[in-house]
C-alpha cells in the first residue's frame, strides 16, 4: 500500500496508514498546546481514541467523550464548559461525522459570542462565523461522511436538526488513517460506505457545472464500488479500507456541487426523533428510487457512472444499488427500518423544502418525493 | 454552452462566458476600492483589458501595462511605485501567466518589507510570505498556465528565474472567462494549450499519491485533447475555448502532485536569456521524449491517459504528441527554436537540479536529461 500522502484542496489532509501518528506535529503546526479531545462513548470504549492520543507528550489530555449519535446543543454546551475550565486552545475530533460535527460546534462556540442558534444557516449564520473559530484537527474513524474535509456541521438545537455552514468550519487539518477503520463492524462499514457512494453519485448528477468536482466524484464511485463489498466482508483488508476512506473524502470534496433527492429525503427522515435513523443507511435505501426517477434526465452521466462502477453498459443503476444493498446486509427498505406509510406525506413535504432538492438532477415535486418514498418502503410493506 | 459557475478548490473561481463581468462585485467582496490593473502591452493594445475594466464605476483606473514577456524585478518595482503613488488597495491582473505572476509579486511587495529576493523559494521565502499579501483578482486571457488558481510566481531577479511560492500567493479570486480568449491567435492558442495539456499529463504521471488530483488531471487531458485542435483552427469556437480554459485551470489544480522531466528541462531552457523561449512551446516540444523515457515506469497510467485522450489502446503517446505538435504548427524541435546542441549539457545539469525532477514518473539522471534533450532537437539538427 501507499505511504502517508498530503492532499490539499479544501482542508490539508494527511492520508494513509499511520497518518494519525502525525497528530503531535500537526497540533504544533496549528499552535495548539492544550487540545480538547472530542469523541463518542463507542469509539472511546474500543480504546481507539486513547491510542491516537497516547503519543502526545505533556499533560494529561482533556476529554469530552459524550458525543451523542446525533450531536446536540446540550453536548456542545457541556464540551464548551470543559474546554474553558481546562484552558484548552484547540479541538481534536476522533470519530465519525457526529464527533467531527460536534467538534466544529465547540470550536465555534468557544470563540464566538451568543448562542448556537445565532450561527445556524437558517438564521443567516454564515456571515457571523469568522476566522476566529478555534483550530480543529479531525481524525475520522469511519469512511462515509467526509466531514473532515467539509464546511458543514449538523447539530440538533431545540428539536430541530440545523445546518451550520462556513468556510471557517473546515477543520484546520485532517488526519485520514484507514488503520482506524480496520475494526469497524461490517454493518457500519456498509452503511457509512453507502453514504460515501451516495455523496459521489448525487453530487456527480447535480446539474451545477463543476468538472473538477465531477472528476473527483467519478473516482470516488470507482473506488467505493470496487471496495465496499470487500471492506464489509473482510474488515482487515487494508486496500479496501484505504479506498473506502479515499472515496469518503472524495465524496465530501464534491459537496460544492450540491446533493439531490436522496439527501432531501434522508434529512427529514433522519430528523424523526422516535426512530433515530442512520443517515448512511437511509441514503442506501433511498438511492434506487432516486436513480429511477432521475434516469430520464441524465442518460450520458448514467453511462459514465456505469463505467466508473465497472458495470456493463446495459446494467440498470437502480437495480445495481438495490442488489448491492442486499449483498451488504442493509435493510430492504424504509418499512424494515420502522418508517410507517403514514409518515411519508409529511416527509415528502419537508423533502421538497430541503436545500438539497435544488440541485437534484431533475426537477422534483412533493408528489414525486411521495412516490419515491413509497417505492422505498420495500417488501415489508407491500 | 454553460452559464457562469463557481468552482472552489484552491481559489474561488467564477468560470464561464461573461465571468469577467463580475469584476466590480468581486472587487467589492474583496474590499478593494482602488485597484492597480496589471497587464501587458499586447493585451492592452487589443483593447481587451480596457473592455474588462470599463464597467467599473468611480475614478479612472490605475494601470501598469508594462509587463514583460517574462516578469522581472524591475517591473515589480515600477508597478509597486505606481500602486503606492495612486493609493491602491488591491491588484487586478488581466493577461497570461506573466501578468498574473507579476501581479502576485506586486501584491507581495506592497505589503512586505525588504526586497523581492528575500521572498524567493530558494532563500526560504515560503515562511516569510504572510496573509498580508494584498487582495488580487486574476483574469486570464490565455488558456495555459492556470496561474489564476496557482500559488506560484516566476520572476526574473538579477538574471535568475526565481520561484515565489506560498499559499498566500493564490489570487483572492479568479474570473475565468473564455470570451477573453476568442481572439487569441492560433499559434498562441496551440502553445499555451500544450502547456495546459502538459500540466495535466505530467502531474498525473507524478508518483505522489493524490487521487483527487489525478482525477482532475485526467479530466483536463480529455478536454484538452478533444479541444486543442478545434480551438487552434477555429478561434471563435466557444465550446473549444471553454474546454481549453477548463483544462488550463484543471492543470493548475493538480500542481500539488508535482511536475516532472518536461518542466525540469523547460525551466533552464526558458532561462536562456538570448533566446527568451515560450514556456508552453518548450513543453510541447519536450513532451514526446519524456513520454518515451517514462513509458517503462507507468504502463497502467499510460493506458488511462490513452482512454482519456480518446486514443486506441495501441497508440504510442509520444508519437501522438509529436504528430499533434505538427498539426498545431508548433516547432519540430529545439533546434528549430534556436537551441544549439552545445547548450544541452549545461541545460541537462540544471534540469537534474530542478525541483520538478523530484516527482518525475521514473528516476532520471543528468545523462538521461541530455539524451532527452538531444532527442528533442528535431529534424533541423539531424
Amino acid at each position: 500500500m501507499h505511504g502517508i500522502t498530503t492532499i490539499r484542496y479544501l482542508t490539508t489532509a494527511s492520508f494513509g496508514f499511520g497518518a494519525a501518528g502525525l497528530l503531535a506535529d500537526v497540533l504544533s503546526e496549528c499552535g495548539v498546546n492544550r487540545p480538547l479531545v472530542v469523541t463518542d462513548p463507542g469509539v472511546r470504549a474500543t480504546g481507539l481514541a486513547d491510542r491516537v492520543i497516547e503519543p502526545l507528550s505533556g499533560s494529561a489530555p482533556t476529554w469530552f467523550d459524550g458525543t451523542p449519535t446525533n450531536p446536540t446543543e446540550a453536548a456542545v454546551i457541556e464540551a464548551v464548559e470543559i474546554y474553558a475550565a481546562a484552558g484548552c486552545d484547540g479541538v481534536v475530533a476522533i470519530g465519525g461525522g457526529s464527533s467531527i460535527d460536534l467538534a466544529k460546534g465547540v470550536a465555534l462556540m468557544v470563540t464566538h459570542p451568543g448562542s448556537l442558534l445565532d450561527y445556524a444557516y437558517v438564521n443567516g449564520g454564515v456571515d457571523r462565523i469568522t476566522t476566529a473559530v478555534a483550530p480543529t484537527v479531525a481524525i475520522p474513524t469511519t469512511a462515509g461522511t467526509g466531514s473532515e474535509v467539509g464546511r458543514a456541521a449538523m447539530i440538533n438545537v431545540g428539536g430541530r436538526k440545523l445546518d451550520f455552514l462556513s468556510p471557517h468550519l473546515f477543520p484546520s487539518r485532517a488526519l485520514c488513517d484507514p488503520e482506524l477503520t480496520l475494526g469497524l463492524p461490517p454493518y457500519l462499514t456498509a452503511a457509512t460506505g453507502m453514504d460515501a457512494l451516495t455523496h459521489c453519485i448525487e453530487t456527480y448528477l447535480s446539474p451545477l457545472v463543476n468538472p473538477p468536482a465531477e472528476a473527483i466524484g467519478l473516482d470516488g464511485v470507482e473506488r467505493a464500488a470496487g471496495a465496499i463489498e470487500e471492506a464489509t466482508r473482510d474488515g482487515r483488508s487494508r486496500p479496501a479500507r484505504w479506498n473506502m476512506m479515499m472515496a469518503s473524502m472524495e465524496g465530501a470534496l464534491t459537496f460544492q456541487k450540491g446533493l439531490g433527492a436522496v439527501h432531501a429525503m434522508a434529512h427529514p427522515l433522519g430528523a424523526l426523533d422516535d426512530l433515530s435513523l442512520h443517515h448512511g443507511t437511509l441514503n442506501a435505501v433511498l438511492l434506487p428510487a432516486a436513480l429511477r426517477f432521475n434516469k430520464p434526465a441524465a442518460s450520458a452521466k448514467y453511462e459514465r457512472l456505469r463505467q466508473a462502477a465497472g458495470l456493463d453498459s446495459g446494467v440498470d443503476l437502480a437495480d445495481w444499488i438495490s442488489e448491492l444493498n442486499v449483498r451488504l446486509g442493509l435493510p430492504s427498505g424504509l418499512a424494515a427500518m420502522g418508517v410507517s406509510r403514514e409518515t411519508l406525506p409529511r416527509v415528502a413535504k419537508a423533502a421538497a423544502q430541503d436545500p438539497a432538492a435544488e440541485t437534484n438532477a431533475r426537477p422534483v415535486t412533493e408528489a414525486d418525493y411521495e412516490q419515491m418514498l413509497r417505492a422505498s418502503l420495500g417488501v415489508a410493506s407491500s
